[in-house]
This record gives C-alpha cells, structure tokens and sequence, in this order.
C-alpha cells in the first residue's frame, strides 16, 4: 500500500528551511494522529533556524507550540480523548529515570529533549503524539489561542516559581511574547505595580494596547522609573526575560531588597551579573524552565473561562506554504510579537 | 582634667597606617567602655588598608571583630553585663527606619555601616560599644576563639539560609576563614559528602589537618570531583566564598538540579555567571550578608558547648604595636589563615 | 480650663454598654487626635461585649477598626499627615523589644494588645493615636470602604502566608466579614476554583450577590462539593476562618495532598483536628494573625486603584447613639455582614 | 516438581498469629528471591496484630522493616546488586499515575500499600521483591543495624522536612524506636538544645545512656521546661510521635512564635488541638510521612560512615520460632525499644 504523503517543513541547515512532501507519520504503539490546526514560532525554533541550537540537526521537521485535532488513537485511551477532539500537547520529552524525573521535575530531565529539535515537530499537516501527552482543549477556547497554551504555560510555571501575589510589585524584563503573556498572568494575579521594560517600540504599543505599562530603559532612567513606579526600595519580584547582558544588570539594580529575580530566559554564554548585590541585598535567584502538567491544565482552564485571552498578542498568521517568511518575520522581531503557521 | 590617652592603629590612606596615641573614648549615654583584648583582621579591613573599599575613610581605627572585657558600664543595664565581664559585639550599624531594619533584617540595612570603616573600630587598646550590642561570652570559651565569633556568626548565617541538613553533599568554593569556618558549621550539621575547594596549600593543608576534604581546582577537574564524591548529579548545595569568576562559574557547573548557591562572598564588580545553568536546572541562589543576632547567640552557645573548636584557624597573634605587620600578612594571604592582634 | 467632652461608648460588663461623655483626650507627645467617621464592629468586640474575651476590661472604649480625620497634630511629622487628612490607624499595640517584635513579626508580640481591649477604643468621637500608626487615605477611597482596610489587611496577611496564585484551587470555610475580604482578595489574585462555605443563608446570598460561589455544608456534601469543583484530589489551599469543630474537619478533608490550610480563626478552645490527615497527606499548617504594615499599604492602594470594591459587604451603618444596638445586631450575627457606626 | 517450603508468620485475626509452612514465594519478573536475615517490628504491626489496623487482613506474613540476602535475581539488573548481597527494600506500593506520584511524592501515594499488611511482608524465611526497591548495604554496616534503615529513613525524612540546623533547639515529643532515631539524627544536625519526652522509664534511661537529654511529662512541668532549655520563648521546633493528646497539645505549647511542628505520628482519631496557638502564634505545622527513596540512600551512608551508630536501640532479638513472643513483646512497649526477629 502506498503511504500517505503531507507537506512538512524541514530545518536544512543554517538560515535553510525545505517545504516539501513526506509520508504521514505511522502511529507507534500509544500514539495518536493528530492533524495540525495551527504552530507556534517560538524563540527556540529562530536559534534552531540560524543554526545556533546546540541540538539543532538537519532534516528535522521544526515547531513544538501546536494545535491539533486527533485523527486516530490507540485503541484504549481515557474517555475524554476522541476523535475529532482538538488537542494541545506538551512537547517535552523525558527519560522518566534520572533524579529529576524521579522527583517529579521532569521539565528539568538530565537528558531532556522537545518536538521539533529532538524530533519532529509540529509545522507539518500531521504529527504522532503519545496519548498521555495530550490535553483536550475545551469549545470556548478557540484554536489561535489554542496555539499559545504552550508559552502560556511558560509563563505560568515561572509565575509560580516567583511567588506572584495581590499588591506585589513587579517588573518583567523583556516584552516578547513570554514577558507579554508573563505580564497578563500578573495583572491575573492582582499585582499592585507592574511595568514591562521593552525597547521594541511595535511590542510596547501592542503591550500599552493591551493595557500594560511599559518602559523602555533606553529612554527611561532605571533609577527613575523605581522612584516613580514603587518608591526608593525596589520592585519586589523581577522577572529576566530578555537574556541580555543589559537586563541581568537591570534585574539586580531594580529589585528591592530581600526581593526575588526569576530567570526565564536561557541566556546561551555566561553574563556579566551583579553578585554583589545578590548577598549585599540577600537576593533569591530563581530559574525557571518550561512547565509541568499542572501548568498545562490551569493554561487551558484560564483560556476556557475567560480569565485570560491572549489572542491579542497574535500579529500574524501565515499559511504552511509561506513559513520561511513567517520564520525569517519572527527571527527579524520587528514589528511582531507572537506569529503562528496555519498547516 | 586631662584625657588618658590609648594606643590605636588608624587607616591614613592606602597602604598606610599609624599607630599613635589618641584619647581613650568617652562612653556616650547607653554606652560601654571595653578594654580590647584581641581583634581580628577580616577581608574588608583589607579592603580598607589597600585604599579599595568605597567607604573606607582616613582618620579611623580599623577592625570590626574583636573581644574584649567591660570597663565602665550606663548605670541601668541589664543584669548579665557587669564590669570585668568578657564580651564581643555585634559590629553593624543601621538604621532601624529603613524597610529591611522593619521587617528583621537590619543585616541589610539600606544605610548599612561597620565600626573600623564607618566609625572607630577595635584595633586600640579601648572602645566604646552601646551595650545593646554586647554579648557576653562565658568562661568556657576562651579569648582567642571568642575574636572569631563575629566570622562565625557570618557561617551560621549563610548556613542558615543555605538549609544545610544531616546528609545533604556541599561543596565550598574558597577555603578561607570563612569558608573554613563554613566547613565546621557544615559538618557540625551532619552533611553527607563536604569539599573545600581552595588553590592556597598552606589552607588546604591546614584544612586537611582539621579534618575536612579539599580540593585543589588547579589540579584535580571539577567534573571529576563530582563524579568521584557525589556521583553524576552534582552537589546539593554550593557556598560560593571567594567571589572570583571561576568560583562563581564552578557554582553552577558543580549543583545539581534544583540545587541552591549560596553566595557569602562580595565581588567588587559584576562576574561573569551562567545564567543559562540557572533555568535550565532550575536553580536556586541566595544571598548571605553578615549576621543578625541569633547567630550571635548560636555562635557563642556553640564554642561554649564545645560543638565547635575554631582555634585552629588562628594562624598568628602580633601584639598592637605589630598591627601593620599583622594587615600586611593578612593583605598577601599566603601560609596564613586567621590573624588576631592583641591589644 | 475646662476640659472639652465627647460622647464614647464604653464596656462595662458582660452584655453591657454605656454611652455617656468623657473628657475629649489630650493627644500624648507623637499623638494626633483624630476625629472618628466611622468604626467597623469586630468579632473581637463582640467577645468583650460578651464578656468572653480574656482580656476584656471594663471602662474600656470599644472597637480598632476606624477611619477618622486627623484634627491636631505634633509639631514635627512627616508631610504627608496633614490636619485634615483622612486616616485610618495600625491598632496593634506591640513591646518592640521581644524576640518576634526584633524579627519584624510585631503582629505576633509576645506581649501584644490592641485598641478596644487594652487601650481606649475609637467608638467616640475622637481618639488620640500616635501618627506612626496612622496612615493617610487618599480621595479615592471613600470613608465607608476605609473603615474596612483593617479587616482587609487581615485577609490580605492570610493571603500572603497561603501561597495564592492563579490557577490554584482554594475553599474559605466560613464567610463572615474576614471570609469574605478573604474570597475577594483570592479573586483579585487570578485562582482557579474558588468556593466559600457558610451556613448563614443571608451571607450566602449577598456572597452570590457579589459574584462569589457558596456551598452550605448542611446541604451539600463535602466529598460531592470536591468532586464537582476540583476533581478527586481536593483543594490546593483551604483558609478556615469560622474556628467550628465542623470547619477544622472539613479543611483536612478537603485539602489535597501536600496542600496548605491557613488557620484565620482563632478559637477559644483547642478543637478535635484530624492530625491523621496532617502526616498521611503530608500538609502544611500555617496560622496567621493580623497584619503588618505592608498588608496596610496594599489595602489602601488596592481600594485606591479599584482593583478591590469592598462597600457591598456593609450592611447596616448605625449612629453612635445606636452603638448598642449595632453590636447587639453584629453579635447576632443573622442577616448581617458587616455593621458600621458612625461616630 | 514439589514446591520448596519455607516458615512464614501469618496474622489470623485479632491477637492472633500462626507460624506455619508456607511456599518459597516464586519471583514475578523484575523480582529478587530474598533470604531473610532480620525483621523489625514497627508500631503499624502492632496495629495489625491487635486487629485495629483498617487495611489489616488476615493471612498475610506481617513485617516491612527488614535485612536479607539476594539469592537469585533476574536476568538483567544494575551491576550493584548481586547473588549474595546483603539488601535493604523501601517497603512502600504505589500506583505511579496519582497525582503524589507524579510530583514525585510517591510517599503520599493515593492508593499506598506496604508489605506487611497490604501484601506479605518480610516475616518468614524468604521474601520476593522487585529489585528497583532493593538499596545494597555496604559490609561497614552489620545486619542488625541494617534491620533499622527503614526506620531511620522515617527520621531523615521527617527531619528533612523540618529544616533541623545547627543551633536550633528542639523538643522531641515521644522516645519510641522513631524519636529516638530522630534524636540522633538531630544530634547529628548539630541542634542547640535537644530534650526528648518520654514517659516510659525503661526509654527515658535508654535513651540518657546513649546521650539524649529526656524529660518526662509526669514529673515536669512543660514550662518549666521550656524556661530552664531555651527560655520563655519556647522551642524552635517540635516533632510530635507519640500521637496522644497529651502530645498534641504540648506541641503547640512548648513551641515559639513563628515556629514549626513536625507531626511524624497517625493518630487513628481526630484530637484536640490548640489551633488558638497556631494563629496566635503564626505557627507552621506539617506532616510527615515514612520516606523517599533519598531517605534510603542517606541512612545507608550514615550508618556505613558511622554518622549514625543505632544498634543501641535494638532490646532484644528472637527467632522466628518465637516471633509470636517478639510481637506480644512490642505490643507491651515495657521495658523495650526496637525489637528484631531474626529468620
């Protein structure tokens, strides 16, 4: 029998994407076949495209932020899976044996691995995913923001890991879409100050629209802004979203003292950092990376009741045919905040 | 009626002190006199003699650990202070308005001070302490270990925030007195697998000969280090204490994930840190800063109880009218540990 | 001179109040003397009415919640206490020497009292407070919501001790006046589930009104109620604000595994808890007691910004002359929520 | 081909056992053939055995604390366990999908089980286990001391949770096998002052012999106590293991503000407890229950270093003839502390 084709976009190696025919996956064992509605660009998927990605290899179909619909499953799987269901899935891959995965932190896995670097990803007509990686995702939710559950549960764990709660102060570091959708999550929480430090004029306004206040260190003096925003102690909660030398001397000048710093970015070469502040302060630094299952589910609850909406932050959507232009407008970052491919 | 005088040593500029005669001090209402009995040379009386400290002065008495015994006494105090009783002070100044000072943590006092920088310190022969900064040290513990009380209260602090517990594996970075004295607290908690990492022989070997593993990173590979003492996943818990950019690069190469680096050093200027090892293993940093008073008591309860013996750190007593010898031996730092002058 | 009087409501004895004129007092050294608007009845007053309360004296004036206008000032005070100004006032009374009070923990003084109990009360029409327990109130928020900030810092001190975040599930066993600042300020703070137990049918009702869900345990189920809000596992976080025998059982049953309650209550006599639940399900237990003046700040500012409206939960507002009756229809406690008099 | 046979201990009912011939278990795949060297008797046998343990059925070889032998293994396995080694097992059933399980807290597993009650435990000639549960214990550590890893994990765990430091001070409430091992296990932590309860006198001298301060209830006064160890503010940390309301209630009294209570025991019932003091006080309180495997790594460590030395508390050892009197023995709890049946 021949086998089914579809279009896929492959990385071919720096700056080189192929769209072209390959057969649809073959379902292993607790997989199911999804048909994929929409991808994400993400910010990892632009490293793997300019041949940056330290795993980034050849040949691999790119984009782990999707939305699907299942198209087959295994025979037995828990009622709330069918087909025709839409579904999100979380894209990590994992041993399950290493300490971190033992303990239940398996978005830090020793080995850990994610769809469109480690294996084929989602900017294709279909995928294969394992069943217990799937989460359905409600009517009310409809499928562009069905896309950005993943970022969204981004933001969420590093929301956790920081303590958020009504009346702190906060100041996000980097308004791209993880520091974007970063800030809807501490509005949601009822912060009292919160200001996003931005440069990219287009993603200000877009963040000033949508009801966020900004600021752009480049006019405004970070001393300033302090005194202006939260008094002469500092912000109690910083999130470094940016990953540049620049904001990792921000976030240890603006927090206040005994106050806390998330890392959400993944910077890729050691950065100059302010130590001394970190005892002189008696500062907590904490990373954050990725999510967990729970972050995935309140992701999808927060999209479904309204609590949040995210659509907002969407500039652009390109057919499958057009996404080296949606890869090459992301990777520019000009005037876009969040871009998804429609397969 | 003319002013006894006493001997002390003043910082004149870098690199430069005299030893001269001064008026004893006149005790200020709530204040004690204390005849000093030793001081110890600390990193930031280094700080100040090489002319690099910020707030380091011309015209002042140097040093900030010290012991001595109670001369004249207020007329009310309370009942466990009496003249001729031994005693050692906490040397912080601070407000008590700022936020930190609010809420405890005068430690981190927004206008922070020490005597031997911002006021006259110990390195004399008398000093006036408000009494509510004495603690009176018991017969048990002698004079030369009751001057290394205020370092130590420095470990039990860091220790403190560290969540050092019986079995967990810790690596020191910096076997200097404090990360000595970080050592002891350490084993004294009952820590599984504990290294000092340290490139100064006359330290590691005195080290060696109190009992506590070191490493000498020069020489033996960290990778290796932690493979044979820890196995693949790292240490638990780091303390960085030298605040040099290989220490604070080995930091985040030697924890494991979801570890905690304590930083206890204070690094002049920014470092390079690899803050990509901060999300992607989700670590935890913490600063340390001094002390508050229950490390006081702790420090003082524990060599009284013999939990703790750190004479052995005590590398050479000069007598006052040595003073400059002792900053300048302290100042090289090779083949010493600990330096005290008796007053 | 002739010294000027002023009508208060005095306690004096189980179930007795006297309303009668007193000499107007004479501001102490650092004190203002405010004019009272408005006093909220507290359970606390209640318990002295009652002659319940330990530490319920008589001649005493009753009531710490208040907001007022400040009528005289010392001569020297920061500028922004004006004559004039609206405030409302910090009521605890603290020693500032013991060990909580040194750690910044004065809401937990081991010698601590409060106005209405241990000090002249504001249900009068003045009252002297020392300005560093008063803090301004802006324009925005009006005298009738002001007279609420103390109980809201209360919920907003348990809020800060239980961890909210959004997406977390939470249960408020109880829904008098705290209960209910406590639902808004979880609201405020983006939970996920969020439900209040009460029995009182008129709390109930005005809690819908306001667009919080209740469940009257008398009617339905515990384990349905689990069931049908948050699946099998229970609830992330349960704050227990009645002090019943039913409640405290009812936290360790509806909480998931490792999950948090808050004890808001404080009641009179230790209750049958389920001690069995506490290490089967590994919870924490954490109290909380009042405020401090952070939770002050934040619920000024958060009345301010509108992100909370709390004027709905007034029922009844009653003259001084009525104070009687208004504390005889708080202590009822049916068909009621909270009761102002206005002085 | 005959079946071997081996002696095994069965529970038969209320105060009954039989032990009797029984089939040498046949290892499912995965599954090591152990021989039994010891078997401890722990307080949840005692509930079997008594007929007061819910999940208590009869016919099953009672035991989960245990020493043995591998004599065979499966085909592959990890290179450290071999025919011939001695073997400690984490004696906990799991189901690996709840939600505990998935956050790594398999400990608190929604559907727990143990060997012993839920299936056969250790109490017979010889046992078959999965060999993921298997933890070799080095020779440095003899098989009697080995019978109390399990039991020491309890500790370590419950200390873990505790955040034991050097210098803390800490009431032990209970000087069974478990506050006994948690009182080496903090006298290993380095704590201050370190008083175990203990109304039994047989425990109390015991426990003096090998060095633990004790104090009993029924002679002195709790406050008192707490005056004459740490002063009037209390203890920075209780556990509680005796599970009595008596316990309970000293818990919360002998405890300082902003203090944290350990609950290590499972009461059967609801018992009164000072929940005032909790908010009062601010007071944390969590549960603790049995151990990760962590706690089996660490107890291996510290006995094969000689941290930890427990063979002290072992009162008596008999046959498995004569296991009927071992249980009747520790059902008494006279005169007794750990007692093994040897297979």
């Amino acid at each position: 029998m021949m086998q089914k084709m579809m279009k896929a976009v492959f990385y071919e190696g720096p700056n080189m994407l192929s769209i072209r025919e390959t057969p649809i996956p073959e379902p292993a064992p607790g997989e199911a076949l999804l048909r994929i509605l929409y991808s994400g660009i993400c910010g990892s998927d632009i490293h793997v495209y300019r041949g940056e990605h330290k795993r980034g290899k050849t040949g691999v179909i790119l984009c782990h932020e999707f939305v699907g619909e299942i198209v087959t499953l295994p025979s037995t799987v828990c009622a709330e899976l069918m087909v025709g269901c839409k579904v999100v899935a979380e894209p990590t891959l994992y041993c399950g044996r290493c300490e971190p995965c033992m303990t239940g932190s398996y978005n830090i896995c020793a080995s850990r691995g994610i769809y469109g670097i480690d294996q084929h990803g989602s900017l294709a007509e279909y995928m294969a995913v394992p069943v217990d990686k799937l989460y359905p995702v409600p009517e009310e939710v409809d499928s562009l923001q069905a896309a950005l559950v993943e970022p969204l549960a981004v933001a969420l764990h590093a929301a956790g890991l920081s303590g958020i709660q009504p009346g702190k102060n906060v100041l996000i570091l980097g308004g791209g879409p993880i520091g974007a959708l970063l800030a809807f999550v501490c509005r949601l929480g009822g912060v009292g100050c919160l200001v996003v430090s931005e440069i990219n004029d287009y993603r200000s306004a877009l963040l000033n629209k949508l009801g966020i206040i900004t600021t752009n260190p480049l006019r405004e003096n970070l001393s300033e802004l302090i005194d202006k925003s939260v008094g002469k102690y500092g912000f109690d909660l910083v999130f470094e979203v940016a990953g540049l030398e620049a904001t990792m001397l921000q976030a240890t000048a603006a927090v206040k003292a005994r106050g806390r710093i998330v890392i959400v970015s993944n910077p890729v070469k050691p950065l100059p950092f302010d130590l001394f502040e970190i005892s002189n302060k008696e500062l907590e630094v904490v990373g954050s990376r990725t999510y967990t299952s729970r972050n995935f589910h309140d992701a999808i609850r927060m999209l479904a009741s309204g609590q949040l909406t995210v659509s907002g932050l969407i500039s652009k959507v390109f057919p499958l045919s057009q996404a080296d232009q949606a890869i090459k407008l992301a990777a520019e970052g000009k005037d876009t905040m969040k871009i998804l491919v429609q397969s």
